[in-house]
């Protein structure tokens, strides 16, 4: 069984590259983290996938939040703090999983990679 | 207390920022795992700071994660996979802590931000 781990991230805000990375890694581990802890461990047994996603706006990363809620897969939303470049509780990413990558397609099949 | 956790990034790959975002992820996610339990809830409590740097090639990195261990300080280097961008085994980045700011600042106080 492949387990996967998707991070959702806007497209319509203007983060650096470490900002960016920075958002991803928080939202990475607040789902993991609120996944079971089978699957969150034979999930790193075979390399924790991650794949970044884009998405356009804070609409369309919504729409996947109520989806994977819906299919009870553990998820984080990540409201930015505004210390730096955006204004605080800028939502930035969404992370859906670690959960197994055929449940993670049928919601997220269809986005792009960034 | 301040706590957080620093994200080493080669500066010579030529990775995607997606690619780029699952790796500083993936080290953060690893380094968070690896630390004192006690200080991972307290990290996390406060935001869960992570701050992204640049380091030049694999050499800085291997320096940086020498001076990471010497001080006992609780770190994670990735080396990828390789099944998309960048050939196998390519180590890509460190994550550092979460730990003291105070203690992380002094090993890696002088990188610049990505």
């Amino acid at each position: 069984m492949e387990y996967k781990q998707v991070i959702l991230v806007r497209m319509d805000l203007d983060l650096s590259i470490g900002k960016l990375a920075a958002q991803v890694s928080h939202a990475s581990l607040d789902a993991a983290l609120a996944a079971k802890k089978d699957t969150m461990i034979e999930w790193r047994k075979n390399g924790a996938k991650k794949v970044v996603l884009q998405v356009a706006d804070l609409d369309e990363l919504n729409e996947y939040k109520k989806k994977a809620d819906a299919a009870k897969i553990a998820n984080a939303i990540i409201t930015d703090a505004g210390h730096t470049e955006i204004p605080a509780g800028t939502t930035t990413c969404l992370a859906i999983g670690p959960d197994k990558e055929a449940e993670i397609n049928k919601i997220t099949g269809s986005l792009r990679m960034l």
